[in-house]
């Protein structure tokens, strides 16, 4: 299957690479088709991988990955073009952070609002699967690195069939199924992503970014 | 010691019980003297658990608990009376929901302020510390209910000899010295309220209001 990454950072670097080793084809995607970050990461991962623009990724991907920064999210979704997104499963791990007035970043959509519903409303033609933004990206990729994997991640989206096929890569990422949690529909973008100024005040706290909630009953 | 309690719901009512049962007397405050909620609480605790106005429990109390619902506490502060309040611990377990417009509540402050603060910015001569405010009250007094009590509590505020003096409480309470988090000054109120939206929304999920989160690395 084919997968594009929107983003070239740290989280979009690190999800095209783990794809890349589970056997998908990546295509990352940038403002440039010759982006440094993208080229160098298209070098360490050989064949399977590539780069271009985000319209070029778009069009590739059967699947894409938002990795961009929140703050500009939907201005790169326009890049990317309508068209080239349509009916595809967006799998959005942004938060809207803004770090504009320095630390503690706030968030420029919350509360009666979400990303990941803005996301949605601005593109509805896209099945939007909120996931993975409650941890740094090497968890997201391989939750067994910390506590034998027993931690949760969250899910929500308007789309039942897109939301089994997310759950699905998050499984080949190493998930274990009972540690996946649907909340629901889209509108649950709002509490995942107001959980992070909670996370970004807990990690000087923990003194690690390599940490991750564990709901215990 | 003395401890007031602000507040006749649930929350109000578990935290007194709670106390007494600590050996401390407590006076929980409401609006009108006999509340009936407050005078059933009394009467099932016995000598050591009165009631009176919320001006009345203020003067009582050495440390404070705000157990008051969020969008009220501003103004309930009020009555209690800014002279009986100066120089107190006042321990803030609210948060700000309102469920005016329903489920899910939205907050009535969060991202760039949060209650905590409110309370601490109208009250200067108050020392705030927020706490307890990302559970249930069952398990804010009795934290080894489940997973034997490895799970965790945050804590904010401006001032170091109050929040000692609340984890003292706490760890009566049974929180273990190590899963006490303080995460720093009454601004980090903005993250733990800031956690309630999801919190309201993994209720339905995990099936039940007795679950917490445990920090793991």
């Amino acid at each position: 299957m084919k997968i594009a990454v929107l983003g070239t950072g740290m989280v979009g670097r690190t999800i095209g690479g783990r794809l890349v080793g589970l056997g998908y084809q990546v295509m990352m995607g940038s403002r440039t088709a010759d982006n440094e970050k993208a080229t160098a990461w298209k070098a360490e991962h050989g064949a399977m991988a590539s780069h271009g623009t985000f319209s070029n990724a778009a069009a590739f991907g059967e699947i894409i990955f938002n990795c961009t920064k929140g703050m500009h999210t939907l201005e790169i979704l326009e890049l990317a073009g309508r068209q080239n997104l349509s009916g595809k499963i967006l799998v959005d791990v942004t938060n809207p952070l803004d770090f504009t007035k320095g630390f503690p970043p706030t968030l420029t959509v919350c509360n009666d609002n979400s990303l990941g519903e803005q996301i949605q409303t601005a593109f509805p033609e896209i099945r939007v699967v909120k996931t993975l933004n409650t941890m740094t990206c090497s968890l997201m990729v391989d939750p067994n690195l910390i506590h034998k994997g027993e931690h949760h991640v969250f899910m929500c989206g308007n789309d039942d069939s897109a939301k089994k096929d997310v759950s699905k890569i998050l499984m080949e990422f190493g998930w274990k199924t009972d540690n996946i949690l649907d909340l629901g529909d889209i509108t649950n973008s709002r509490g995942t992503e107001m959980f992070l100024p909670l996370w970004v005040r807990l990690m000087p706290v923990v003194g690690s970014t390599v940490f991750q909630i564990q709901l215990v009953k």
